[in-house]
């Protein structure tokens, strides 16, 4: 029997759509958000995807989703901010990269695009970080 | 040798941490987006997974990311909002469900927590609509 799509058996695969190319090289180096002082980056999408990005243009804010393939996948709750006097929290109320689906997400402007290279800022991922889709930023009304 | 990271040789899983329960049973009945008259929901979080919540209370906005299983990974363009009249655009410059990876990012208001089980609201996702995290809201400034 197939399980259901929700289920905890069920497994989906991602690939990256590009890659971050940043000066942050450690996550020492690092900030936690990308309002904290994080640099501009670039975020350079493989050949085969580049027509996806047919209507992006200067200026405009997205989200750009990352896979923060340095992260531990095998915690539930973490000291928030990396401070071990904080309480633990558990890890879906907190912006921790250490969770089940290490996914970053980064609301960022397009600054220039050249090509396939997407110049964004202010992002806090480290250079390497595989980028799993861009979406555009939708405002929220209730 | 082992592909970098980012390249697109490499493939990562994703496993669902939980499910959209919803009243919402076929794409002709979902709303674009969630502001456009989506219903509340819940999302079963899977037992496993249930100390990642531990933080979480009624009111707060979190993001939820869902895993679009039924949506098509071969497009690179769509016309927006299945208007067949407008022009074709990136799939990277859209919120189309078909994408490389099909990532879906509902920003909602949690409404209350019954041990495991978190209604939310308003959500657009389909019924079973496998659920991959849930991260707070921070509000961006630059």
């Amino acid at each position: 029997m197939t399980p259901h799509s929700g289920s905890p058996e069920c497994e989906y695969s991602v690939r990256p759509i590009g890659s971050v190319r940043s000066p942050l090289r450690s996550p020492a180096d690092a900030p936690k958000q990308g309002s904290e002082g994080a640099p501009d980056a670039w975020i350079d999408v493989h050949e085969q995807h580049v027509e996806g990005l047919q209507g992006l243009r200067p200026g405009q804010e997205v989200v750009v989703i990352t896979w923060l393939h340095q992260a531990r996948r095998d915690l539930l709750r973490v000291h928030p901010r990396d401070d071990r006097t904080a309480p633990l929290a558990g890890v879906f109320a907190t912006r921790s990269a250490d969770r089940p689906n290490p996914l970053g997400l980064h609301p960022v402007t397009i600054l220039q695009i050249d090509g396939r290279h997407l110049e964004v800022g202010p992002l806090e991922a480290l250079d390497g970080t595989p980028v799993l889709d861009i979406k555009p930023v939708l405002s929220r009304e209730r």
